[in-house]
């Protein structure tokens, strides 16, 4: 597959060859998945048009801007802040990915009890294939679950240039001091890395831009709440999933423009599937770009998703950041308060994640939750089994998926899916 | 089995039938691995003693305690400052366990991809045979591993007296912070448990028994250097093992007592196998009782097991705790100071654990490393990869074991052992 992109991929130091492929996979799987969906909003073809530059006109956008001195930063955590990114003139990428590839590599490094995406990480990097890695000029690792941050200390050795911020693991007045001491530091790094100074001014533009990304989120979720849903849990995930590499500002106005096609629908009593079609909600692991597997399973076996209880949903937009003052310390401190909110199953206890599916169900109305953990990932897996027990005590029906990246079991989650919903009905 | 200890059996709580069977298997077990050793030396009679009744005078001795107001505290971890509970005058029992019981009530309550030994303290638990654990007033979890951690919130609605200390992931002057703030935390629920005050003095008490036991330890592992080795590594592990639950004192001059025999048999040149026998070091994941699985494959496949890099083992007992003055706060920064350098692999980055076992190997005359990871241990298995790559390059092979407490790989075990010790020839 030639493209006018080639040269910018070589310098980049892609493995062409494997690229291609990786890019041919990504295109099939899209055209069969998403092109195929019946009665989807125009405004969908934006995101049709990103995902197939996702790799050319948008690094080459990024690549232009590297070249006038703007940096581009990766992260594999809704916990960095996008803020800090945006006020330093940066560009944040999520680098999450959703993909299985060079896994003989990556098994003479990682451990066979890691997670898909962990691996998935390392696989995009050892197999020379993720031009946002490798554009990247500072990747930002966490130390949130287990897998993760002792899997930074293998990815410092393959990477020029990784910086790992801690994270507390209980929500305590020391867990937040570290937590705000943590985003301080990593301030002044992205100070450093850009040379540009973050003035209060430069703040409040970071966080008005990555505000409004959220904002526009936050109206899209809303209107998913309609029967007939207005848009598909496999479109709603895709837009979550370019909110992670799309400028924002563009991204923002995309958004609004498919929700104001969203709200016309809505009015004309219009949506993907007939009224009445079941509706789940998803609940757990991030879904990364392009780990569209589960949703793909569930919608097209004949209901709809409304909502995803996820980082690539509303755990990682929900809440904006709201200072208290114009100065910089006030708008910091107003980010660590935003953040801290996360409920992510690596800290202990969690027990806001359970209100918050509870009340997603309830707004989107969804009549049942699929709880997706990823194989081996503990903190998530751990959770399940309380938060499913709670649900159903409260009666709302959990099914509960344990999987992967391969395509082995999607006659079994088919089946699974199916009899799920019959109970439903 | 009829026995004396039945009626206290039944007053902790204990199921009987599964208790009897549970004796069964550890007695039976211990026959077969220890009572079978050739040239054991006369001081482990204690030690056989002990074990026999591990859930007999020694529980006697704990419910007699309590009886009197002596508290006892169960812990999972070496964090657990064991200073803290001799000052309060309570008793602490590792509660870490080595075999799998009642799975099937395990699988109901955690995912499939824990830990065999986190599945043991549930299986124990809910399967109600550890006299321990239904003795303890207290019972401390700690944010170590993803696995632990988050199991502790089931496990906090299975006992009545969870308390869960919080630990750093890094070790930052905010983790350090955040360790004399959990320690402070953790004397003062001691002595609310206990309604004993931590004085000075009482702290210095505690901290001499400990360090006491500390030093009798040491004593043990150096005279492990010897060739031919004088005490084998099962039985060295058992004292390891027995230095969890035994009387501290009474453990240490049983310790000091079987120094005394070694050293004779050193001078005398005899050991507990033929000079020149290969010797190899553990590293890894703890063993708990009763799990002497690998060391019984390893040394009755014509090896002899000279250290223990582990939790039960040096990892557990390096360092004294040496206060530079004798007020509480010295004391107390002194016990900080000392379980701050436990090099465990829930930290990130863990450069210390490396040097300390090309020392051991060294100082041990260790020809050999066996990494012992348990399945689904992510810290310890993420770092074991690097780690070999580590010592092989410095010229000491290394046999990755990755195992659980289940008895089907033991064959396969031998034959990756023994290939090993023909390699090292
Ligand atoms: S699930 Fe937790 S660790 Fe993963 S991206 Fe979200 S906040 Fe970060
Ligand atoms: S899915 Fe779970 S194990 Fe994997 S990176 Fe996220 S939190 Fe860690
Ligand atoms: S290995 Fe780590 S978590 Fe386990 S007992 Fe040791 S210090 Fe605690
Ligand atoms: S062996 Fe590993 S996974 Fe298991 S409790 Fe210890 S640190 Fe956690």
């Amino acid at each position: 597959m030639a493209s006018e992109h080639e040269a910018m991929w070589r310098e980049l130091g892609l493995d062409l060859a494997a690229h291609d492929q990786l890019l041919q996979v990504l295109g099939d799987g899209y055209g069969q998945i998403f092109l195929s969906q019946q009665e989807r909003p125009e405004g969908m073809e934006y995101f049709n048009f990103v995902m197939s530059e996702v790799h050319g006109l948008r690094i080459k956008e990024l690549v232009d801007g590297k070249a006038e001195g703007k940096k581009v930063i990766g992260s594999f955590c809704v916990f960095v802040p996008e803020e800090i990114v945006v006020a330093a003139d940066a560009t944040l990428v999520g680098l999450c990915t959703g993909a299985d590839f060079a896994t003989e590599l990556v098994d003479q490094v990682l451990p066979r009890n890691t997670c898909a995406l962990i691996k998935s990480a390392f696989g995009f990097k050892l197999g020379k294939v993720c031009p946002y890695m490798e554009s990247a000029d500072m990747i930002v690792g966490e130390n949130t679950c287990d897998g993760k941050k002792k899997s930074y200390e293998t990815l410092g050795t393959l990477v020029p240039n990784l910086y790992v911020m801690d994270l507390p693991q209980v929500k305590s007045s020391e867990g937040r001091a570290l937590l705000a001491a943590e985003y301080e530091r990593f301030k002044q790094a992205v100070e450093e890395l850009t040379g540009k100074e973050i003035t209060a001014e430069r703040l409040a533009h970071g966080i008005q831009v990555v505000n409004a990304k959220r904002e526009a989120l936050h109206r899209l979720y809303k209107l998913r709440a309609a029967d007939p849903a207005p848009i598909s849990g496999l479109d709603a995930l895709l837009i979550n999933q370019v909110s992670f590499y799309d400028d924002p500002v563009r991204f923002t106005q995309s958004v609004h423009k498919i929700c104001d096609e969203l709200e016309a629908r809505i009015a004309a009593g219009q949506g993907v599937a007939p009224q009445g079609t079941p509706r789940l909600l998803f609940s757990g692991c991030p879904m990364a770009v392009p780990n569209w597997k589960l949703p793909w399973v569930v919608e097209s076996s004949g209901a709809v998703v409304v909502g995803e209880e996820s980082c690539v949903g509303e755990r990682g937009t929900r809440n904006l950041t709201e200072p208290q003052g114009q100065d910089l310390a006030s708008m910091m401190d107003a980010i660590v308060e935003r953040y801290w909110k996360i409920d992510c199953a690596v800290f202990t206890p969690n027990p806001d994640r359970q209100e918050h599916v509870k009340q997603m169900a309830a707004d989107y109305k969804a009549q049942g939750v699929i709880h997706y953990g990823l194989q081996f990932c503990q903190p998530y897996q751990m959770e399940a089994l309380p938060l499913e027990k709670n649900l159903e005590a409260g009666g709302l029906p959990v099914l509960r998926v344990d999987t992967d990246y391969g395509m082995e079991d999607v006659e079994q989650l088919k089946t699974r899916v199916e009899a799920f919903l019959e109970m439903l009905a």
